[in-house]
């Protein structure tokens, strides 16, 4: 017994997105049923459409930055009950076992955690997952979050992946009071890490290629953005702890890593298609570190909502209609946005 | 005033090594004047005598790894007295000032650690240093350390630079009981941080080109030995918290970076002459970590030694006598040595 639901997807890799039917299960014991409000539109959601990311069943509908509203719950959920505000990220399952499953950073599971659309749910029974551009979804209650009331559910949206992307590392290598922190391009990622360091109690300098978003940077209480079309300053050298790189393209990464202080850390986010050359005294010289971070865990992504929600944080966004989405992927491809699609998801 | 003693050394890049008089600095307040018992052969004297870091001043005597009777002190010294078993690692200066510094972390020092050899002290009276392969060396109180009793006292030189390079990030990273660690290359600087990392607590797998050091490895207590001409086995996937790289060679960098489990750290300690090419999954899908590490600080230094002392540590070595330094040098290029030369000073 599956139900069915409106949605936007494609019928195959770099196909257009159009309206499409999807279905979704019944309801298990411990699922839930959520009427989608917001999806946001996250880079990912573009590569995997037009297959960079392997093969995928089609047609797909992707999405999982996604907030909506509990409409129906499992006959053993407890801890959400129809009409709560909720929200739901990229991975709605995982094995539940290994090292880090046992630690709750499901998004390193080392069976591979289910992705929220175009994945085959391994830990279950094998359906293969359809995302947030659609008017429902149903969940596993433990891989559903709470969104803190006071929160703009649309601007909310995006903390689901670009939130935690950026949070998860910032908490993770201990950035407060005090850090120095550098944020590498100010896209969707970016934009989103600058606030939530700031939130933290970091002075945040922003590296964008070009001073366009020097007055925004600063609005967020940014204590500079540098335009790297000329180069990284000098004086700059040595002066950051924590270096956080939202950048996919190639960038000079032994030049960012000169920034770094004795003991600092550079988190890679993004996946560029070449190899990083890295030369070994760019970290060896200062004790430093070239990491890499997924998205974190449930339990953090739940503890960087309600940080959120005291920090009154939510993604700066630009709300479409479904029948938009085909230009928000040609803007958010050319970065012509500030700072992130959200679909309204009503107009699907 | 200075004093003239009697070292080896060479009157310019590539030449080979011969008898030399070089002078040692007047005893300042806090100074130690040392009669050198042994010292170490470690492949950076190699490099820098061969001109490959950059120029120096001719004729230069290298040695960083000095083991020494205390023969004369300054006016203000107080944590040493003449008789004292002593030793001295790489450097002999540093700004005392800068962020590292400050830490302790002198290796690091911001406006550059003055080396043992080689290197202007540009801290003090910009004198230019000359090296451990010598009969007395002149030097701080504060980059002096103490041999523990009971060290062999020519098996403890190498400590001096490759028993701390290889304590330092043990240390910083948290190895112990439970970790699972890998050393990479099994030279001077390896089947030290093999004994150490034991020691400390850990299991540790050796990787080595063939397997003509299995023997020694299983002997140290290592779990096993892999020889990496067959590849990395697939079964050690995500299995090391622990990576330490003492091969300056190119290695397949994100092969071994395969073998860490989630938030694992490959720390490099050698400088290969080629960028290392990291692919950025490499690191992000297991929250890894690339990291650098350089010898560790005077107090950190200190407290290797007497790890060692408590556990017996002290460099597996083939005791020479002067003449047989150029000889020496072949064979500790051509990794024909278990595991480390170490110089005879008295018959220099």
């Amino acid at each position: 017994m599956t139900t069915s639901t409106r949605a936007i997807g494609a019928h195959g890799p770099g196909r257009p997105l159009e309206p499409l039917e999807i279905t979704r299960r019944e309801l298990r014991n411990d699922d839930i049923q959520i009427a989608i409000q917001f999806a946001g539109v996250c880079h990912s959601d573009i590569h995997t459409m037009n297959g960079d990311w392997g093969e995928r069943q089609w047609p797909l509908a992707p999405g999982h930055e996604i907030v909506g509203i509990v409409s129906a719950v499992g006959s053993s959920v407890t801890a959400f009950t129809v009409g709560d505000r909720v929200g739901v990220g990229c991975f709605v399952n995982s094995c539940g076992e290994c090292d880090p499953c046992s630690q709750g950073e499901i998004s390193y599971c080392e069976r591979g955690a289910v992705g929220t659309y175009g994945d085959v749910d391994r830990f279950s029974d094998g359906e293969y997952t359809q995302g947030g551009y659609s008017r429902s979804i149903v969940v596993r209650e433990s891989f559903v979050l709470r969104i803190p009331d006071g929160l703009d559910p649309a601007g909310a949206a995006p903390l689901l992946c670009a939130g935690i992307t950026t949070y998860s590392p910032l908490r993770h290598w201990n950035v407060g009071p005090g850090s120095r922190v550098a944020v590498v391009g100010m896209g969707g990622l970016g934009h989103v890490g600058v606030k939530i360091a700031l939130a933290m109690g970091a002075e945040v300098t922003v590296f964008s290629h070009s001073d366009r978003k020097r007055d925004d940077a600063l609005a967020y209480g940014a204590k500079d953005l540098i335009a790297t079309r000329d180069g990284l300053p000098r004086e700059l050298r040595k002066h950051f702890d924590f270096i956080l790189n939202t950048v996919s393209a190639d960038i000079d990464i032994n030049a960012y890593l000169g920034l770094l202080r004795f003991d600092g850390t550079l988190v890679q986010l993004g996946l560029p298609g070449e190899p990083m050359k890295i030369r070994a005294g760019s970290v060896v010289n200062r004790r430093g570190s070239l990491a890499g971070s997924l998205v974190g865990g449930i339990r953090e992504t739940q503890e960087m909502l309600d940080f959120c929600g005291e920090h009154g944080i939510t993604a700066d966004i630009e709300l479409i209609s479904a029948d938009r989405i085909n230009e928000a992927y040609e803007r958010t491809v050319a970065a012509d946005v500030r700072y992130r699609f959200v679909i309204d998801a009503s107009t699907i």
